[in-house]
C-alpha cells in the first residue's frame, strides 16, 4: 500500500518536512502536518505513567479546544522525556512559535517528539527551521512522503496506509442519497522500543487523516475501536514507551457527514490501522519471523488476549521462532502461566493448517520436519484452541534473534 | 557453602544416584533420597496451569499422607509433562516399585522430572535401576552430592547450601533448657528455563533437608515464608515452568522441636534458599551480569514488587546491562509500565552507590563513564527509590545476551 500514486491524499491539509539537526545522520527531523481550518482531532497516548512532556501538552491542548487541531508538529531524534520542566516549556515554545506562524492558536497545535530521551529538547531549532517550513508545505503525495521520512528513527522503512470508500448520505433538499468520496490516509514510525545506543527507547507515533467531516466524539469513539483490534495487538518487545501516540484528524473538506454508526467507514479506518499495526511488527527491531497468533475458545476475549501475550513476550517461545524450533511445549507453559482459565488436557495446537497439540499432549498426525519446514517461513500463523468458551483474538508478533541483542547491547562509550 | 566437607548431613536421611539412561549425555540422571522414616513434608509447586504428571501425583500423595514422606524418586532427562494419562501412570509406576524396594505405602513416594517435554517417561528405566540404587544409598556428604549431580540438566555447576543451628528447647522433666543442633542442606537445579534444542525449558526443582522435629502445618508456614523472599524473588527469562517445585523434609532425628514461631530456624531456612535462589540465577543461561534490585518507598511491597518484574522482564533493560549500557531511561518507561502507583518526578534510581536519576530526570552528579564502569562488573545492585510509601523489596535478575538466544534459538534437525 505504500504506491502514493495509486492514491489520493485527503483534502484539507498540507505537508512537509525539514532537517533542524536534531537527528544525528543529518536526515529531515522535523515534519509538520496543517489542517487549512481547524480539524476534529481524537488522539490515544501511551498509558506509560511516565510519558514525554509533549504527550501531557497535547492531552491539556485537546480540552482547551474541546479536540480542535490546526498544525501537529513532530520532531525526530530527541524524545522531550525525563527533563522535567523543561520539556514542557520546550513543547510549548514550539506551540507558541508554530501558532504565531501560521495564525492559529497556541492550544491548536500538537506536538509530538521521538528520540534520546533524559536531554533538554533544543525548541530553538524547531523554531528556527519554521518560516522556510512552512513556505514548503504542500498537498500533494509527495509532500505526504516527506512526514513519513522524517518521523523515523530506527525504522528500515517507510509506514504508510491509504483507504478510499464511498458514504452514502441522504440528499440536502431532496428524497434521494447522494454517494461522496471519503479518503484517509496515515502515517506512523515505530518497530518496537526500538534504538541503537545512546536511544532508550523508540517510540510509535501514528497519524491518521481524513476529509471526512466527523465530531470530535464520534471521532474518539471510532478511534478507539479501531485501535482496540491493531495497535493494542501487537508487540515486538513488550517494552511499552512512554512516547506512543497516535492522532486521528478530520478536516471536513470532502463535504461527507460521517454519523456515528457508519461501518463503511469504520472498516475503512480499521483497515488502515492494521496495515500500519503490521508494518510496525514488520519491521520490528532484528526481526526474522511475523507471527499471526489467533487464540479461540477462550472463557473471554480478555482471556485469549492474555494467552496472546504470555506467548508473545516469552523469551523462550520467541527464540524458538528464531531458530525455527517447533518446540510446542514452551507455548504450553506460556498458555499455562498466562493467567488465563485454561485445562490443559483440552489444549489443541496448529502451525497454519499442521496439526501440533491436540488434548494437550502430541498430535498422532505431528510430523517434526514438516512442522520446522513450515516455521521456516518469514509470516506464518499459529492457531491455539483452548476449548472452554467464545473468546478469541487474534495478535502479531515477532521473534528474538541475535540482531534484536546486537541492536540493544551494544555500547559504545 | 559448596564445600561439603565442613557441613554435616542432617541427621535420618540417605542419599544416592545412579544412570537410568535418561539423560543423552549418559551421566547419572535418577537420585533417590530416602528418610529412615516417614519424615514430615512440606511443598511448594508451580504456579503454572499446565502441570507435569509427577507435581499432580506429588499432591495427592501429601494430601493422603498428611504430609508424609519416605522416599524422593528425582529424574532428569525426561519431565513428564503434556503426555496426557501416560505420564501419571508412569509416575504412579515409579512410585509403587520404590515403596516395594523401601517396604513403604505408595502414597510415601515423592516424584519428580525435569527434561524434555511431551515425550512418555520410560518408567521401566527407573524401575529397573531401583534395586542397585537402593543398595547403594547412604548418610555422608558424598551420597548428597550425587543427587546434586544427577539432577542437572543444562545447569553449569551443582547447587546446594547448608546451615547449621543451635536450638533451645526446654528441658523435659526438667527446670532448665537444652541446646539441640539442628542442620539444613539443600539441593536444586535450574538456571531460568533454559534448555538446548529439544528440551522446551528446564525447572527449578528444589530439596531440603533438616533433622529438626516439626509437623507438617508448620513446616509448611516455614516453607512459604522462606520461599517468598527467595524463589519467589528471581527472574532469569521471566518464564515459569511446568515442573517447578520445592520440597522440604523434616526426619526429627536431631530430636530438637521446632515449633511455629523459631526465629532461628525461619532464619536458617530462609538463608538456605535465598544462597540456592541467588546461585540458580548466577547459573541463568548465557548470564553475564547479576543484578540485584532494591525498590524502595513504594506505596505497598506488592507495588515495589511490580516495579521490579517490570525491570527484570525488559528485554531492552536486560540488553542494555548486557551491553554495560548506564541507559537509565529505559528503566524508568519499565517503571512506567510496571502498574504500580508513581510520581514520575519523585524517581531517584541509583547504580550502587552512584546517583544516576532524581526526580525523575538525570542527576546533576551523574558521569556516563562511571556508570558505565559500574556496570562492566558481574554483579552490581540498582536502587529504585518511589518516594511514595513504605513498600519495599529485593530482587535477583539477570541481563539478556547473545549466548541466551544461542542456547534457545539453535535447532538442529
Amino acid at each position: 500500500m505504500s504506491d502514493l500514486s495509486q492514491f489520493v491524499i485527503p483534502r484539507g491539509f498540507r505537508f512537509g518536512a525539514t532537517k533542524a539537526g536534531l537527528k544525528q545522520s543529518g536526515r529531515t527531523d522535523f515534519a509538520l502536518i496543517v489542517a487549512d481550518a481547524p480539524a476534529s482531532a481524537a488522539a490515544a497516548f501511551t498509558g506509560n505513567r511516565v510519558k514525554a512532556a509533549p504527550l501531557l501538552v497535547d492531552a491539556e491542548h485537546l480540552r482547551a479546544t474541546a479536540g480542535k487541531v490546526r498544525v501537529v508538529a513532530i520532531n525526530a531524534g530527541n524524545a522531550n522525556c525525563a527533563v522535567g520542566q523543561a520539556g514542557i516549556d520546550a513543547a510549548l515554545a514550539t506551540c507558541r512559535a508554530a501558532a504565531q506562524t501560521f495564525s492559529c492558536k497556541p492550544e491548536e497545535v500538537f506536538p509530538s517528539s521521538t528520540g534520546v530521551i533524559g536531554v533538554p529538547l533544543p525548541a530553538e531549532k524547531l523554531i528556527a527551521a519554521l518560516p522556510e517550513l512552512a513556505k514548503s508545505v504542500g498537498s500533494e503525495s509527495d509532500h505526504f512522503q516527506q512526514v513519513a521520512e522524517a518521523i523515523l528513527t530506527t525504522d528500515t522503512v517507510e509506514k504508510t496506509a491509504f483507504a478510499r470508500i464511498e458514504i452514502s448520505t441522504p440528499e440536502i433538499d431532496g428524497p434521494g442519497k447522494i454517494r461522496q468520496e471519503v479518503r484517509i490516509a496515515a502515517v506512523c514510525k515505530g518497530s518496537g522500543m526500538i534504538h541503537p545506543q545512546l536511544v532508550p527507547h523508540a517510540t510509535m507515533l501514528v497519524y491518521i487523516l481524513t476529509d471526512a467531516a466527523i465530531e470530535p466524539t464520534t471521532l474518539d469513539s471510532y478511534l478507539h475501536d479501531a485501535i482496540d483490534v491493531s495497535f493494542n495487538r501487537i508487540s515486538v518487545d513488550g517494552d511499552t514507551s512512554t512516547n506512543d501516540t497516535v492522532l486521528l484528524l478530520a478536516s471536513g473538506a470532502s463535504g461527507a457527514i460521517v454519523g456515528p454508526s457508519n461501518s463503511e467507514f469504520a472498516m475503512a479506518l480499521t483497515q488502515v490501522c492494521s496495515s500500519l499495526a503490521r508494518q510496525i511488527v514488520a519491521d520490528g527491531e532484528g526481526v526474522s519471523h511475523v507471527v499471526e497468533l489467533r487464540i479461540d475458545g477462550a472463557v473471554s476475549d480478555g482471556d485469549a488476549l492474555r494467552v496472546a501475550k504470555a506467548i508473545a513476550h516469552s523469551p523462550l517461545v520467541k527464540t524458538a521462532w528464531a531458530g525455527c524450533d517447533p518446540n510446542w511445549g514452551r507455548l504450553m507453559a506460556a498458555i499455562g502461566y498466562s493467567g488465563a482459565a485454561i485445562d490443559p488436557e483440552t489444549i489443541d495446537i496448529s502451525f497454519g493448517e499442521l496439526p501440533i497439540c491436540r488434548n494437550g499432549g502430541r498430535a498422532p498426525e505431528y510430523d517434526e520436519n514438516t512442522a520446522h519446514a513450515y516455521i521456516q517461513q518469514p509470516e506464518f500463523s499459529i492457531t491455539i484452541d483452548l476449548r472452554q468458551g467464545d473468546g478469541s483474538c487474534k495478535f502479531w508478533t515477532t521473534d528474538l534473534t541475535h540482531e534484536y541483542i546486537r541492536i540493544n547491547a551494544d555500547y559504545t562509550t
